[in-house]
């Protein structure tokens, strides 16, 4: 194994992407759950996103949800946005990270929203220019980098010359979502690749979901190639649409686990963040996937009678 | 990423480790899953234990099932004894493959048959000189190498001398067992170096469970120590009876699919692994934890509308 990094940071998405995949919850139950995750020391969360009531239900009270959460000290908190319009939502909440998202595949861009990878990056350029013009930074999502559910496999160079297109426009950071689960270490390597031998010298953000067991040894993988910042969503809230009873993202609380036994450093309180899946568990009133909410860290033994 | 092994040797347990952790299901259910397991291009498949019936009533019927599975050339077949009596048994049946247990906790081995590790170690160094004796080959399973559920972490230096015991009592190959899902990349670091650092020369075969999600993580880690032989269950069959719902083994179709995408071979038709894994969730009526059986592999597409 090589050097790997002391220390990692995890957003934790399951307020937005975990819960805007799920049947819709009370806006009290949002913001019960933000506000335990707010407490488990995780330093990024991803808490909500402004999008059209119509396209999102789940997502239809996010100024509220967002108004009555407790905002911790220290904590990093992001908002997803589709277009300008939600852009103003986001910046008038106060938001002052902000994430746009484009398919790195022009199918499923298409599908999303009836542009191709091109019009969408154009309009990422513009809504770029209207974040910083108002003091906010960017991210730039890019889905389906590991592979597309209708296309299949997605050239690393194509994903790589999005990244070094955002990069002119000005994005602060990026993302690399693995929308279906398609990611296995063979993909993580040779997507890091792509982008390294571009140079592109941005901050990098993994998204891996769990839908065929491989988001750990994706995130393994990528911390041999010195990435430090990972998505991750509580309880592994956040179903696969397409796959009914697929896991989907990658659940925190495994990503924290297998960290924290490696001695690599995430400032979060596992027992805590355990307590928070639990209750992600109570309000959806559905069964999730993580295995370390289900068994308890390996660290929990079992007394003998 | 280092160099990788081209090529990997599964062992399917499904049919006895799997079945054994599973409600009991009718004879000829099992030797319709042993058949469809002997066609999937797997190498070796563990087919059976002869335990005493009322220990493990699940393979009461291991002779009839043996004697009426197809034994399809190519494949190697090995059984699972808990003793001289059960070491009878499966050479009687025609085994020239057997596998026995010890455990590296004390705690765990007395759990399990009342006796300390270092008796059953003495046990077995008989077992293995009757094995041999009757031509049979003679492999020591070592379970809770990566932690035991009552003691918590084992040294790494107690299970590399167990091996060190087995092989100058001329044990044929040895396994590590994850006997309860808390092995980590890290775990898996620290037994391999122990190991290695005592220049056991012996083939080396890893178990590992997914219960906290982390067991194609370990899998990849091994693989960078050049490790080539692994156990996987078919569907995940094998439950962890100690935490309900929790996975137990590795699925055999989610190491093939990160294996194949990884270019390494394993001799495995997918598609036949995964007809296989409906086969077993539909003889055991019970939803099996394995993704790729879920989602399909990730060259499965979603067609367009």
């Amino acid at each position: 194994m090589r050097e790997l990094p002391g220390v990692v940071s995890i957003r934790e998405v399951g307020p937005r992407d975990g819960l805007q995949n799920e049947e819709p919850i009370p806006t009290e139950a949002k913001v019960r759950l933000l506000d335990a995750l707010s407490r488990t020391g995780v330093r990024r969360i991803e808490a909500v996103s402004f999008v059209h009531p119509k396209a999102i239900p789940q997502m239809a009270d996010a100024d509220e949800v967002w108004q009555r959460a407790t905002k911790v000290d220290g904590v990093r908190y992001s908002a997803l946005v589709p277009n300008t319009r939600g852009a103003q939502r986001a910046l008038a909440a106060g938001f002052t990270e902000i994430e746009v998202v484009v398919s790195a595949s022009d199918t499923h861009n298409r599908r999303n929203v009836n542009r191709s990878t091109a019009e969408s990056l154009d309009d990422i350029a513009e809504l770029i220019d209207m974040l910083h013009g108002a003091g906010a930074q960017a991210e730039v999502i890019i889905a389906t980098s590991f592979g597309c559910p209708y296309e299949g496999d997605i050239d690393p160079t194509r994903v790589a010359a999005i990244v070094e297109r955002v990069v002119a426009d000005g994005a602060d950071r990026v993302a690399f979502g693995d929308t279906t689960g398609m990611g296995t270490p063979r993909r993580v390597r040779d997507l890091l690749t792509a982008v390294r031998d571009r140079n592109a010298d941005i901050p990098v953000l993994l998204h891996f979901h769990n839908t065929r067991g491989t988001a750990l040894a994706n995130l393994l993988t990528a911390l041999e190639f010195g990435v430090t910042e990972f998505d991750a969503s509580v309880g592994g809230l956040g179903g696969c649409p397409y796959a009914p009873g697929a896991s989907g993202n990658l659940a925190t609380e495994e990503a924290v686990h297998m960290l924290h036994d490696m001695g690599i450093d995430t400032g979060i309180d596992l027992d805590a963040l355990i307590d928070a899946a639990k209750l992600a568990e109570d309000l959806t009133a559905r069964r999730l996937p993580s295995g370390v909410l289900r068994a308890g860290p390996r660290t929990a033994l079992t007394p003998l009678p």
